[in-house]
């Protein structure tokens, strides 16, 4: 067995580079490169796609799977787990041709290109040819695997294993009455001053106050760094060498602090992992709901918690004293939770997030079942805007445009960001449990025993186990929307009086 | 033949998307990596290179190389060159086995890492064993070929396609009795007051007055861009992402500026190849020694020269007012064109650049034939340091140690910066008959017209012609130190009155 299963991670390891180096060309094409680079290095980013799907979908590979798989099976072990996973991916892999990926690699470099000339000029008509392309590619995809319960499901499978369109719709059902229900009590209450938020602030002494923060919490530089991109994300060269990048946005300058916490939540997971899973199917996280658990954690249960400015408001307040200048530490707490609807899914509050989500999961199973045209989409996504938050986007930058996911092709994504958010409240609980002192710490700014636990009972686990396995094993139960809605209520209820 | 022209491009076309996505990976490692990345980046580095050889030696593309040589032998066209190139590196790259490649990329990467620890902590002993282990693969290498001549013309061909060891010892011995001769002249003249270049001068002024000459000079930034690294050096990711790095050196701060025109030049010849080649085998440079003719050509032919200064000078002085004070012109002129014997090649003066090639030529030979030990290397160098140039470096970071070449296996690639400086003053000579008023133009700061010359002359054919035939074509000769020596001879004249 031995043999094989060296053979098998020698394989795999293979085609773990090549993704990952094509990690390293994206992040390069968003930070750096020259805007007259884009074409070529389409064409780079789909040589690397079609040679690591060729590497990856051989016989040989198949049949290491296949042997391995009857010699290992059900054990609880990184190996049996790594058979697994890899015969998930294999399986599906198998069924999507080459050509397809090489076809989507450049399809979706121009895409990208193409909504960053969009959302400058705030023009969706640039963008929209290249959404119908995505969308046209998203609706072969689908053709490529047996039909499910619903097309959607297809996609929603590949970000978060296992979870169905059906499942999510149930929890996001329960959820929309309750968070509705929130901010309605929210928006007839006594209203949160937040004004200060929006002065000027450096923007370098903004970025150093969160390098700090992050440095705090225990992300790790020497494994690490951080760059200005147009839209804030994380990424994975290697265990020892995990990547965020952060923005400055005139008109919501803290936004740039809470997202530095929140991609520093990814970085910390992926940093996590057991080193011996680098290069092999289980390295990184398990799913994009679990991963998005550990950024909501440290950007809100964290970052927007109040013993955490207790710790470092006075810091915050010498190096913006004009800007904060008569701010108590509970008006700053009340600002930073404040609840309004707004135009923009990441500047979202708490109790709005998940609204954002499910407009995005509308329009998408629309795009999928067909019965949505993509040029109606800014009009639709106005309408829907306004029914659930009650607000209408003055331009498609900040409606339509926002977001970089779908130029990536990306579809059946959204719905892990508010999944996420409800994984993260559920593991809360339990390390609230298990470190009944953790506020105190969070007060004194020291977060190595949270961290620690989230090591020990999530990041070095990799993608050992399946996403709802592992929240079963952390918190006994598999996704569930009521602990989000207690802390919620809690939290709100507090700020607001209700 | 389209059918077959077509098939062998696609083929050659993926090979290099995958060079390229190396070159990606390469630049980052210098210029962003954490230190702790690299690792898995030595692994991604040699999954690369083994990718790029399995897909570029298949039997397919002897086959079609073959087919399409037949019918294309002799043409005078883009096509037939492409060919040709490719028939030559298949030829070498079947000789050579994956498994080679691979394990030299990770061994190279290593070395790297070690020569940077070497050279902060000035201790070869660092260096060392990874430097044994480099040596011991280019003797594997070389086994890999026929015996030639000479065991070095392997490594030397590969830099500089055509040249032999014996033509360029043959080229060395003329030029060396003249520029000794030169140097001795010069030392027993009235010396060149130079103080003032060795004051403090500000990094990012300097840096932006380098950024605004390399503009004037034609560097595209739509396709192009700087940054930091411990080794200047230019990269290609396509015609339309061509980048430089620069460093910024406390005891010799001007060194930046002329770094930066020497790697500008590097880059004005790779934006120049006619776009159609590039994703070919003749896209890029023609060879290493002709690229060099374009670094030096800008660096020291353009930016070591009067009328360059004649115009530029006036906003040096204006940018660095105390620095400068009281320094006339002349006197500056003078300053960076002054010829001292001097420790590190990169900073060298034209008159005695030549002689640290001479000494590197002779190490590497004496490495390849076996016949000097690589811990030896210190005091050898030394001691040669001594005879050629008539000083001892006080430790091996500013003497065997400075070089980043050895530490990626790049041994048999100094000559190719003698041989520049050659070509570059071979060309110059004519360009100079062809534009009687270039002079007048670069006291202008007009380098349009001279932009202009290179690429229609040398920089759009990219590998069209071999280094050789591309020399004689636009000079009339091949490689020659004749207009060097005159050059060299005519400027010093004049400087130090001899």
């Amino acid at each position: 067995m031995n043999e094989k299963l060296n053979q098998l991670k020698e394989r795999l390891g293979e085609v773990a580079d090549i993704g990952r180096a094509a990690s390293v060309l994206g992040w390069d094409q968003q930070v750096n490169m020259p805007p007259r680079g884009n074409e070529a290095r389409g064409q780079q980013l789909a040589t690397l796609s079609k040679i690591a799907q060729e590497k990856f979908i051989t016989d040989e590979i198949g049949r290491l799977i296949e042997d391995l798989k009857q010699e290992l099976d059900g054990a609880d072990t990184a190996e049996a787990a790594m058979v697994r996973v890899a015969e998930r991916n294999y399986n599906k892999a198998r069924r999507v041709p080459p050509s397809f990926i090489a076809e989507q690699a450049i399809v979706t470099a121009k895409a990208f290109e193409a909504w960053m000339e969009a959302r400058s000029k705030s023009d969706f008509s640039i963008f929209q040819p290249h959404l119908e392309k995505v969308v046209e590619l998203v609706h072969r995809y689908i053709s490529f695997f047996p039909a499910g319960e619903h097309p959607y499901d297809t996609l929603l499978d590949d970000y978060e294993p296992g979870m169905k369109t059906v499942d999510v719709k149930a929890i996001f059902d329960k959820l929309r009455p309750k968070q509705v229900k929130l901010i309605k009590a929210i928006a007839s209450s006594k209203q949160v001053k937040a004004d200060f938020l929006y002065k000027k602030y450096n923007e370098k002494k903004l970025n150093d106050f969160g390098v700090d923060v992050i440095t705090r919490f225990g992300y790790d530089w020497s494994r690490g760094r951080q760059d200005k991109a147009p839209h804030p994300f994380e990424t994975t060269f290697s265990v020892n060498d995990v990547r965020i990048t952060t923005r400055y946005e005139e008109d919501n300058p803290l936004a740039m602090l809470f997202s530095t916490m929140h991609e520093a939540g990814h970085a910390m997971y992926e940093q996590g992992v057991n080193p011996e899973y680098d290069r092999t199917p289980i390295s990184g996280g398990t799913s994009l709901a679990v991963h998005e658990s550990q950024s909501r954690m440290w950007e809100n249960l964290v970052g927007r918690s109040y013993p955490f400015w207790e710790h470092f408001y006075p810091a915050l307040k010498k190096t913006f004293p004009s800007q904060l200048d008569g701010v108590s530490l509970k008006s700053f707490y009340k600002a930073i939770n404040k609840v309004e609807p707004s135009l923009i899914r990441v500047n979202a509050d708490e109790a709005t997030y998940n609204l954002h989500i499910m407009l995005r999961l509308e329009l998408e199973i629309g795009m999928v079942e067909g019965t949505l045209a993509i040029k109606d989409l800014p009009e639709i996504w106005n309408t829907k805007m306004q029914e659930y938050l009650g607000i209408t986007p003055p331009d498609d930058a900040r409606g339509v445009l926002q977001d970089i996911h779908w130029s990536g092709g990306a579809i059946g994504y959204f719905s892990t960001y508010a999944l996420g958010n409800l994984v993260s409240v559920q593991c809360w609980e339990k390390i609230n449990k298990d470190i009944p002192s953790l506020n105190d710490q969070i007060r004194k700014g020291d977060f190595s025993e949270l961290l620690g636990w989230l090591r020990k009972n999530i990041h070095q686990h990799g993608q050992k186990y399946e996403p709802q396995t592992l929240v079963e094993k952390v918190t006994g139960s598999k996704i569930t929307p009521e602990p989000y809605v207690r802390y919620l209520t809690k939290k709100y209820s507090e700020i607001y009086g209700l």
